[in-house]
């Protein structure tokens, strides 16, 4: 198991509790980080319909997913054996019947079809579909809005989910190491980028990297404006900008960075960005300390934009943690205008300060985790543009 | 640009017949693959709402999506710059309004708002709220269920298209012969999965690797008998099996396969199932011919399982083609008993005859394309079980 058993009893205290608090008797999970952080299940199946159904009470979980999928679930799950079902595979991908049929006959059997069932309405792998077959064949359950529930209580990181962060820093370094090393002129694109990706799955000489929720992404040269676009055999010029956004994985805890770097010598403005966004970040985490709200956080970075007459419309930092394709966001938290979260310590934060300009951009974030005084980075990598002439 | 300006021309109006016999006035589509085939937009920003709106008429489609993904929309779609459009970043992640609040104003700007609109109830890229959310914002319309329009209209491949197909299938190739090259006692799983990955994003000489719409599935040793489980730093011992699952992609075409390799001497379970599973490989390739129903090609194999006493309960095959996280399978026709869809000429399938039992597993596949007289693999990789003793 990835965690103890008394890791797993404490999450599920702690969303039961916050289900207790919203009236929610049944929560049907499908993001695969929340069910993931409820049961161990690890596998790549959220392309279908699965869940994790977790009772208000004492009972334990359920994980009902597809029939090939049942020994992955076996393999990575704590649950005992007879809480991890599969659907009939006749219901699968089918017009006129669905696999929430099944999801909704065994939560009846059980006695959980009378209460009140959160179900998000805001997760990718639960489609309205989905949805609205497991509301239609309970019709004597109330619903509410699940979304959140689980996300809420994974923004504090325990002491062994900080562990495998910072095991996940350790392969982001190597990541960005390779990155530096790989990107010269005559170059192909899609040659550094493999080499990124291979160290990162190759890990560390003692763990093994995991994927991560989104590819490295390559924002170079003609595409240096842009934050999602995928690598290409265009070979890199003699004087051009490079930034890399990627992530060393360890057991679905990601630490994201960005970095930039100059090949041939730097333009003016991107000198001056530079320097401004150091400034930027070291100010925002020593304002990123327990007892001050997001927004608080965000008005620093701002502020020290306002100084050189630059804004940037887009938040500057989301929770980090676990994550699954597409995105390792978690989806609650946000440094921006309105966001009153307060900080606590041992939240972990993607702080991303990307300022993406008509046709260039420059960008450096870092995994940071709230300490007593201020913030964290928990990868150790030079932040200053990296120039290779 | 991907494609030539009449092949999206050809895209459109084959999608708007469809629309019209489907009574569809406009069409509101977040898949990627599907925004992809329409637009061109090729960008990881799935995660959020975004979409791709057709107008049955012959008005130019609009993207809209995140600001910060504009840049890249304007780069890799062929869309004029006026229909590329952002919504304003504060209805981004927000719980009291919805970027689909902005999407539902142009198509009442334009005049789309009293039609018939159609959306995909069983897209994850289009959650339930934002469904709900574009629809409460519409009080005009009427909706009708989009599910399905663009991907049977991928079904049939292009020259171009399937061009693109066989490039990944090169890109497979020399992937699955790292895979047989990398996997040795004593090495790490992940040290060969990063090298499967390296050589999958390198491509080749003559052009770039694209990411996978899903991780190189390695079933391996303990393993043996799962589908989509991740590599880990075990070292692969010297008697056992490991079946891998991966794609080469260009430009987001794919052409998947599965190989299975043993370490040391086979058992004979092993040795017998692949004799089988490689009948069954042949006859089932020589019956998927234009006209033959899906569920007609299914029976063949079935028949051959069946002379050994052997059943197999999932689908054999789904068509490939454009592929993005979580799933390269394109929704629509399966070969299974009940599809009566009827091949034609150039639509291409993954076959995947995959036998997993409680404790092992044997898989081979091939992504095949439907001839005028049976199917063609677009790879060339010797099937028989692959010892290294």
């Amino acid at each position: 198991m990835v965690f103890e058993a008394s890791e797993y009893a404490d999450r599920l205290r702690r969303v039961r509790a916050r289900m207790a608090r919203q009236g929610i008797d049944l929560l049907v999970e499908s993001d695969p980080a929340n069910m993931f952080y409820l049961s161990g299940y690890d596998g790549w199946s959220f392309y279908i319909p699965q869940a994790v159904i977790l009772p208000a009470g004492e009972e334990e979980p359920l994980w009902i997913g597809r029939g090939l999928d049942i020994n992955g679930a076996r393999l990575t799950s704590w649950l005992k054996r007879e809480n991890i079902l599969a659907y009939p595979e006749d219901l699968f991908e089918r017009a006129d019947r669905h696999p929430m049929q099944f999801f909704a006959a065994e939560i009846e059997r059980r006695g959980w079809g009378r209460g009140t069932i959160g179900i998000a309405r805001d997760c990718q792998a639960m489609t309205a579909r989905s949805r609205d077959a497991l509301m239609a064949a309970l019709p004597n359950a109330r619903f509410k809005d699940g979304d959140g529930i689980v996300n809420w209580e994974r923004l504090v990181k325990s002491p062994a989910e900080l562990a495998y962060m910072r095991d996940a820093a350790r392969i982001t370094e190597r990541l960005m190491d390779a990155f530096f090393q790989s990107v010269r002129p005559g170059v192909r694109e899609c040659d550094a980028a493999a080499i990124v990706q291979k160290v990162a799955t190759e890990g560390t000489p003692e763990f093994s990297g995991d994927y991560p929720a989104s590819i490295p992404f390559f924002a170079c040269g003609p595409n240096a404006a842009t934050t999602h676009l995928t690598w290409s055999a265009r070979r890199f010029g003699a004087n051009e900008t490079a930034i890399l956004q990627a992530s060393g994985v360890r057991l679905r805890y990601h630490a994201p960075m960005a970095r930039t770097m100059q090949l041939g010598k730097p333009p003016a403005k991107l000198v001056e960005m530079d320097k401004i966004v150091r400034a930027g970040m070291d100010e925002t985490m020593a304002a990123a300390k327990p007892g001050a709200a997001c927004e608080e956080v965000e008005a620093v970075w701002r502020a020290v934009l306002a100084r050189h007459g630059l804004t940037k419309e887009s938040r500057i930092a989301y929770p980090v943690g676990i994550g699954y394709p597409p995105d390792w966001g978690e989806r609650t938290a946000s440094f921006r205008p309105g966001d009153r979260t307060v900080l606590a310590p041992d939240m972990t934060f993607h702080l991303f300060l990307g300022m993406w300009m008509e046709d260039w951009g420059f960008a450096i974030s870092e995994t940071i985790r709230i300490t007593a005084r201020g913030a964290e980075a928990l990868a150790s990598v030079p932040r200053a543009l990296r120039v290779e002439h």
